[in-house]
This record gives C-alpha cells, structure tokens and sequence, in this order.
C-alpha cells in the first residue's frame, strides 16, 4: 500500500475555509471533551530564543474516537514588526491516529491560533458577560485586539468599544482600522478610565506586569485575560481574581504553571474552589454568572484542542470539498 | 516584507540529497554542540496511542549560531506493517532563529531518523568497537538492522554479519535482503550464540524485555543498543552496564528517563563514573575503548541535534543547487 500523500494547505485555502466554518460550537466541543477527559493533552513544549528574543510553544495532542492527532508549533518573536513581519508565526500539523502518518500540513502562519484563541475569548463572553453591556473594553491594539471584534457579533450586541494601549500611535491605528465597521472605538486615557466605563474587558498584551489593578474593577465586571500564556507574563493583578466570585481557566493543568491563575496562585491570592475550567462551564452553564453583581475572569493560556478541531475542520472542509 | 515561501521538501528530493551528504562528520559535530551545552534541547515530548498501539515522539530544539531550530515529529505504529504500510512515519519542520517564521517542511516519513540512528550506532563503533572484529551481530531484522549495513563500510571492513530474529520468515528475508551485497549474513539460531561469535553487538529491536544477558557477553566486546528509546523498552539486562568497562550515552539528560541507562540506573546497576556522553567522546576519544579486552556499550534515545544537522543539510543543499 503505497503511502497517502500529504495535503499542503496555503494561507489563501485555510482563509478561504474559514469563511464558512462555524468555530464557536466547534471549539466549545473541543473544550467539553477535554474537561470530559476525552482528549490527551501532554504539557506544552518551549524554545527560548534570547537574541532576538523570541517563544516557540509546542501544543499537541487528540480527542479520542476522532481520526487525527494534532502538533502546533507557533511562535512569538516580538521584534518581527521592525522588520515588517508578523510577530506570530506559526504551523499545524494532522497524523492520523490510526497509524501516525502526516496527512496535513496547515501552512497558517500563526493565523489559526490567532482565530482559535479570540473564539475562545468569545466563548468566555458567551458564559460570563453580565447581560447588560454597555461598553467593551479591548487593552492591547495588535492582531489579538483586532480579532475579538471579528467575532465579537456572535455573542453580543454590543457596538460601543474603549481602546487602552501603550503606544498611542498604534491605539489611532486600531481606532481608524474600524471607522467603517459596525463598531465605535473610543480611546481611553488610561486603564483605570477604561474600566469605569466598561462592564467587559479582554486584555490581549504580552505583558510582564499587571495591567488591571484590583482598583479599578467595578461590581459586575467580566474579565478575560488571553494574553498570558507563559510563567512570567501577566495581565491581571493577583488581587483581582482574590477579588472575583468565579475564575475561568481553559485548562486547570496548564494553569499550574502558567497565566493569571498561575500568577495568582503563586501570590496566594486564589481560593481553588471558585475555579472552573472552561469545557466544565459549557456543559453546565449555571457554573457561571448567577447575578450583574459579580465580577468574573476567564483565563485562557490556550489548548491543544483548540488547534486539533480547528485544524481538522478545515482539513475536514477542504477534503469533502473535493 | 512579505513572508518568506516555505520549501516543501518530497521524499524523493531528500533521498536524491542524502547521496551526496556526508552525514558523519556532520551528526558527529551535532553530538559535540550537545556535550558543549551550545545546543537547546528541551525535554522529548510524547504521545501515546491505545488502539491501534503506537507512539509519537516530538524531538526539537536548536544549536546556537545555527540558522534554523529543528522540530520532529516521529511515530512508531507497530501494526502498520500488517495494512503495508512502514512502522515509522515521520516529518522535520525547519524555522529560522531569527524570526520564527516556518523555512523547511521535510516529508521524509521517518527516513531521516532511520537514517540518523543508523549514523549514530557508526559514530559508536567508530570510537568503541575493538580493533580485531570478525563477526558484527545485528539482534532484529527490521529497518534500522538493515541501515546498518547501509552505513557500516565508513567505519569498519568487517563483512561478515550474524542476524538474529524472533520471527523465522523476517531472519531469511533479511539474509535475502543482502545476497547481492558485500555482506555474507549467517543466521544465528540463538542470541547466545549469536554473542558467542561476534566482537561488535548492534540490538535494534522495540523489546520491552532485556534480550541480551550478562551470560552472552564474551570479554572485549562492544554492544551499541539503539531500540530502547522509552522508560519501557529494554534490549540489554542491567547487568551488562554494571559489567562493562565503558558506557556512553548520546544524552546524559535523556538518560536519567529513557533507554538502556535509564533502565540500569533503576535497576540499581550502573556506577555513573564510567558514564560518558557522546559528545564528549568525540572530543576526547582517548576517553573510549583503551583494549581489546574491554567490554563497551553505547546507548542512543535519539537526540534533536541529530534532526537539527541532518535535516539543515538537505534544506542547505536544496538551497544552494537552485
């Protein structure tokens, strides 16, 4: 039996799939199964470069009973902008769990994780955003900033959003980038004047101090905090999920050693009986907010099976397509 | 700056390439970079596959002032041979250090970690074989005991091969496999007799039991086990690295968990002090076999420099022949 070739899968035809894929009930399934036990999910590998100073993370895994397994390998090097390049990088592979051959390779440049994680973020919403939202408060003005109002239609009505960043020619740039969208961006002088206006709030930075202060958290906050996905980078002080009635992570193992959960923990400053991990949440949707008064936080440092149901959709598209 | 084009790189045109490689030298400095510390490797990682049984191991890392960083994928599904299909599959993503960007997709099918295990078993009789060898043992019949044939003129002028294998029909058709060569294969009717005869012992098997016992062993031998690359798989007893004069290991990290030293350490059998790495013998191979009366054994799990250099090769040599 001669060997199955292997599809190539261009940026153009992975975009060209996304048009008509349904992500969030996708990815919601792909969270179930492994709060269900259901996926194998191995720690995250890392590569460290220091000059330039750059992460690849490894996350692979599969869902049993379905044909592929998944390897994801996507990096950040946060110089690449200089250079007129994307600081996100990045490849999904499928093997087929029946006898471990290639049979895809997704050549997605980092755009896949990029979608995944803002579904996710949207996920979070769709459980945990009070049911009054005035406003929306985006801190961080790069792909993943732009990306959640992509998607943000899909779980809420919302038009109204505060834009915080650290560099103001680049909040302009978010600004003008959706002055023909439905949307309204506002600019906030600060943090803190973004969360007084604001009843959700995702933090999508790299960074490596605590952006949101315990401070400038109103009653009935929602939280989701994407943008760690490491030991060292934080968005969110401890205190704030010290503070929270209930804290969301994607994954209760990952969060032993990475993101705000991580963070907090190690601050101790989080009481593990509010914790819920995310597929939980879906499946029984009274896990989350019960009333506008409480303030919550998701904590997404993302999952290999995020990028197995993503990958195989499109893979899965692409084949009946044919 | 648009984003630079992967190369895809087909079986075919990494075969055509690896005829001109001269893969020794070459792997030989990847081993020295690891002993030297100049080389990230981070830990193996590993998924398991219930049914049908098999194993995904993930190899990666980089050598420093090197171009790319390596990340291979590489399976063992052990019934694949029954649907005609190789046991080992495999592929090598090369990406550049500077940007993370995604420069090489090798389709190799596990071909390069077949072939840079086999160089590896030659870089250990180079350095411990004894000088007089009349007879070399392969224990297995499968893919790696036919490599090492492939490879075995660059580094010995031994030609006649004892074979050993559990399953009759696969011993007759490796000793089919060779009439034409240089090679004459004799079949061993048992491993002790298999022992008996030959200086130079190379074990290739995926046993998860210790095939080679102290008994077997004869004084001046050299026995190189490249099967066990797992906590579970075994091919050599214990007792055989608590009698030999020299061990060498191709990684001293991966050892304390995987293959042949993993297991004789827990079997309480092994005084680290007569433990080298690879590298290091390399650089010093005063630190190898010192009579014809030693018994030596080398132990390979399989090291991401190995990928990282042969697989940089072929992407080098495809790059300049354009």
């Amino acid at each position: 039996m001669p060997q199955t070739p292997v599809t190539i899968l261009p940026l153009s035809q992975i975009k060209e799939r996304l048009k008509t894929a349904d992500l969030i009930p996708l990815i919601e399934s792909g969270f179930v199964a492994y709060s269900d036990k259901q996926a194998v999910v191995p720690p995250v590998g890392e590569l460290i470069f220091e000059d330039p100073p750059g992460e690849t993370h490894i996350k692979y895994g599969y869902i049993k009973e379905q044909k592929y397994a998944a390897v994801k390998i996507a990096s950040g090097f946060y110089n690449n902008p200089k250079l007129g390049i994307k600081a996100s990088q990045g490849v999904i592979l499928l093997f087929s769990q029946q006898t471990g051959e290639l049979r895809c390779v997704l050549l997605d440049e980092g755009l896949l994780t990029d979608i995944r994680t803002a579904i996710a973020s949207m996920i979070t919403l769709k459980y945990l955003a009070p049911k009054k939202v005035d406003k929306i408060g985006i801190i961080g003005t790069g792909i993943m900033a732009k990306l959640q109002l992509a998607y943000l239609h899909q779980v809420s009505d919302c038009k109204e959003i505060v834009v915080w960043g650290r560099t103001p020619k680049n909040v302009l740039a978010y600004q003008d980038y959706f002055k023909d969208s439905p949307y309204t961006v506002h600019i906030a002088k600060d943090i803190a004047s973004l969360a007084a206006q604001c009843q959700v709030i995702v933090t999508t930075t790299f960074s490596k101090e605590a952006l949101l202060q315990k401070a400038h958290i109103q009653r009935g906050t929602h939280i989701t905090a994407l943008g760690s996905d490491t030991a060292e980078k934080i968005e969110l002080s401890p205190k704030i999920l010290q503070m929270a009635d209930i804290v969301v992570s994607d994954s209760l193992a990952q969060s032993q050693s990475r993101g705000e959960v991580f963070q907090a923990r190690k601050a101790n400053c989080l009481n593990t009986e509010k914790l819920v991990e995310l597929g939980t949440l879906i499946k029984n949707p009274a896990l989350g907010r019960q009333d506008a008064d409480q303030i919550t936080v998701a904590d997404l440092t993302g999952v290999a099976v995020q990028d197995i149901m993503i990958a195989t959709a499109i893979f899965d598209a692409v084949t009946q397509a044919k």
